[in-house]
């Protein structure tokens, strides 16, 4: 298959990078050692590898062939998906992140461990802020050795710059949208198609496609598939944070539900609801106390107003239409099947 | 002055670079209208714009030619210094940066005004650790834009890369610094050299030179005049951290005392006091309670070591090594009257 070897050369070249990237840290003060350790298990020890894969299977597409430095290339945007996901849960105050504990943890314990002054939960945010710029500034580094030359990169650097002020400015909407205690499901897909679909899945393909020297029209192309694809895996997001389970997730039960998240799915639970689940949702939702009976009560409401089944088939709508949108003559046709089974990857994942 | 017309052309490079960078997110949504507002008046209000100014400087030492290019690249530097500020003002939770509330604050009352659900400050904080990945961002944009050129961006990689990463290690060696509660006037030295003297003075400079296309004897007379001088910087901050004027520093008096920052200038008090007065710094030091009265107790015990005295000898022999190195057939002597300038500039400013 082609998504298992592509994931292994995915992981030896962010390996290959960060065995580069570490060494100059400790080198400078042997107290680096931790943070260069940490970024490094939180880059290799688990990610589904998505977005570098959108990003390649874009390059392809497009017309370019297969090279390591493409692989190179895409991998960079797991050190950017690090920045987002290390901050994201200094924001959301995260216990636990890919089944074990989150940045901000690891380094609240190592505070504790060395028994030093001050408040550890304090220093495990600052490592975890730290860490992430550095994340980002890597992601960078990375893109720029892999190897595909000065004029892939200038063609990419436009959509590379999109991409990452979108993910910042998307997070923001949300962390906003959070504290407004949601809207309509309208808003909430409009915050999902920029927060997630664009980054996920459109602009990754679209990096790909332009260090490849692919046109508008094949970008165009592109977009037509991966914008509903991404849709559709932000509402499958919105479905396994809600009935994920925790084993294959890596994020304890109810997670999503405790932080009050807006998604799509509650905004078509409130919508579908009657007075009495909508009085249900708004009390137990964002409960930072809402205990395992409590995150049963509120799972079966929102699925007893049927908005389970409405987004399950509006992400069946966007698969469709991202499928179909594979049929454009535009698009390399060796590239094909791969874009299409990463279409039920990202569809209908179970973490 | 060389020095005025420059700032002026720094501030206007970054007012364009700003302006066009900001209207793509209020027009994505209108609740990124603050976060927009807050980035650019943050960067605009503010600041000495030194790392520009000792960019600017390493270039033209180099032999490059004047030209908005390199002050547009130059200014880029700002945005970066944003983000560490920025960051490091959620670190360290401070009140207060260039004489206004920290981000932090400012995003807390936009929660508090707009009566939004949950904690004000954990809004506060989230909105600030984003504004300044959005800052670290654009650095990266405004650089890469800033028309000097696909071969100048090439040659300057490696030291732009190397700074970024050096100054999120420095940040986060000095928050280990601080948990552990200080050490020798040695050890507070080296934090200093690689926390901020590299980051302030000699990468800027080498950077400038870089894109300019300076050899290596150019970057190494750079750095026998940008080394000595950072550090002469970063005692001087020391200095005004403890017994600066608010009115000019912009930060309420005592801030550096309460937070605890262990820097070469209380190693030194620390190494030359008695065992009363080590007690005394001991004590106060890092209380988070500490009124004014505790302040003065501290600045007079602080001083009554010697250890002022040592500190402003500390930095007249780095001034003066800095000067000395300025010398050099290999620097173009139109750009040394400003380096010189810049080097009084830096080590006897009042903010």
């Amino acid at each position: 298959m082609h998504e298992a070897g592509l994931r292994g050369r995915i992981d030896a070249a962010l390996r290959v990078f960060l065995g580069s990237a570490t060494p100059p840290l400790t080198a400078i003060a042997d107290d680096l050692a931790p943070f260069a350790a940490a970024i490094e298990a939180f880059v290799l020890d688990g990610g589904k590898r998505l977005r570098p894969a959108f990003c390649y299977w874009g390059w392809r597409a497009a017309g370019g062939e297969d090279g390591d430095e493409i692989v190179s290339a895409a991998a960079s945007l797991e050190l950017l998906q690090a920045c987002a996901l290390v901050h994201d849960d200094v924001i959301d105050a995260s216990d636990t992140r890919r089944g074990a504990p989150s940045v901000h943890r690891r380094f609240a314990q190592v505070h504790r461990d060395a028994g030093w002054a001050g408040d550890p939960d304090a220093f495990g945010r600052a490592a975890a802020i730290l860490l992430g710029d550095l994340a980002l500034i890597w992601a960078d580094a990375m893109l720029a050795e892999s190897g595909v030359g000065d004029a892939a990169l200038r063609r990419a650097f436009g959509v590379w710059d999109e991409m990452r002020v979108e993910v910042m400015c998307g997070q923001y909407l949300d962390v906003v949208e959070q504290a407004r205690g949601g809207g309509s499901v309208d808003r909430a897909l409009r915050v999902a198609r920029f927060k997630s679909a664009s980054y996920t899945v459109a602009r990754p393909l679209q990096l790909g496609a332009a260090l490849a020297g692919g046109g508008d029209d094949v970008v165009a192309s592109l977009g037509a598939y991966g914008l509903p694809l991404g849709e559709a895996f932000q509402l499958r997001d919105d479905l396994l944070g809600v009935y994920g389970d925790p084993a294959t997730t890596g994020k304890p039960a109810g997670d999503d539900l405790r932080e009050g998240k807006r998604t799509v799915l509650v905004a078509v639970a409130i919508q579908r609801g009657d007075a009495t689940q909508q009085a249900t949702i708004q009390r137990l939702l964002g409960d930072p106390t809402l205990d395992v009976s409590g995150v049963k009560v509120l799972r079966n409401v929102i699925a007893d107003t049927g908005a389970v089944v409405e987004v399950e088939q509006l992400i069946n709508d966007r698969v469709d239409a991202a499928r179909a949108a594979l049929a454009s003559p535009l698009l390399a046709r060796d590239a094909v099947p791969a874009l299409a089974e990463l279409a039920d990857a990202a569809a209908h994942r179970t973490h």
